[in-house]
């Protein structure tokens, strides 16, 4: 049962975006610029960034959901459940394992971002964006995982839901659920 | 030195804010929101949760301009000190002891606030939507501590910078810097 009064449909982040749709709209319009704007990194490299943190964080709502969709723009499963045990051993790029790590050190604390692993993703090729995007993505899932679990919200039912969930923020992104959508309730 | 290449007359969340602009805007407006939209909870109150989030995050930077921030509002020192030190000390009312540990459980980890600190606040008075802002703003500050730190930002060189910055979220609040705040520049 979540703490505060929810509308139980709607697992997850879904019913708190819904419960304060004031501060949902910036929520939305960030994670959407991150995850789905211009940038040099591909739409599921910054998903393996958003699993990777909330794996960390042992969010399971969002581990989930960010896996599935992970897995859907890759086509396959691996990657995601590679990166999740063990960003080295990941087939990813060297970039990528930089960048993985710098978001994995953001989530503990932004202290621990050493320019030991700055310098890392740099000398494979990361500019300056892509770290601070790393960085900032890290961040916003930190942000997630704490609202999400800070408030108790449930988890769906039928864990088909989360590829539901995946088909829309990869064909729709992270703004407003679209009329139609309706089977996204739980 | 900064991780990447920042406007180094902007110390701290300045010069993130100005390096990134698109994402910089819902940051900014998920800010005045929880910060200095309508509630119930006063601006003291809402600066306060951002005080110990940060203080518990290690954050200097956030940590001393919230601080300001509190002081200013409060017209005085002794609750923002005391906050940082312990909760249950402080000279605030027992609904705000309760909120402000739930903020500091938020910060750990969503999954750490438990049914029993839920419990104290809604005893004390606190609604479900002081509870849900209250999560949300401590998430808010896990995200700002990373992004600040992550990226090796910078302090000022002269510590009055934070009375002038304090002055300004008071008077002006977290949009963008109006003309004539040139001087905010360390």
């Amino acid at each position: 049962m979540p703490y505060i009064v929810l509308d139980h449909h709607l697992p997850g982040i879904t019913g708190l975006l819904e419960y304060s749709k004031a501060s949902a709209q910036p929520i939305r319009d960030l994670t959407q610029f991150l995850l789905r704007g211009p940038s040099t990194l591909s739409e599921t490299d910054r998903e393996l960034i958003a699993t990777v943190v909330s794996n960390g964080n042992e969010c399971t709502f969002c581990t989930t959901a960010h896996t599935a969709a992970a897995d859907l723009l890759a086509g396959e499963h691996d990657t995601a459940r590679l990166v999740k045990k063990n960003v080295e051993i990941a087939p990813v790029t060297e970039k990528m394992k930089a960048l993985l790590q710098i978001a994995l050190r953001t989530r503990e604390n932004g202290k621990n971002v050493t320019e030991e692993v700055i310098d890392r993703a740099k000398k494979a090729g990361a500019t300056d964006l892509e770290i601070h995007d790393t960085v900032l993505l890290s961040a916003l899932f930190c942000l997630y995982n704490r609202y999400v679990d800070g408030l108790g919200t449930s988890l769906p039912s039928n864990p088909e839901y989360y590829d539901v969930l995946a088909e829309r923020l990869v064909n729709h992104g992270y703004t407003r659920l679209p009329q139609g959508y309706e089977h996204l309730k739980k």
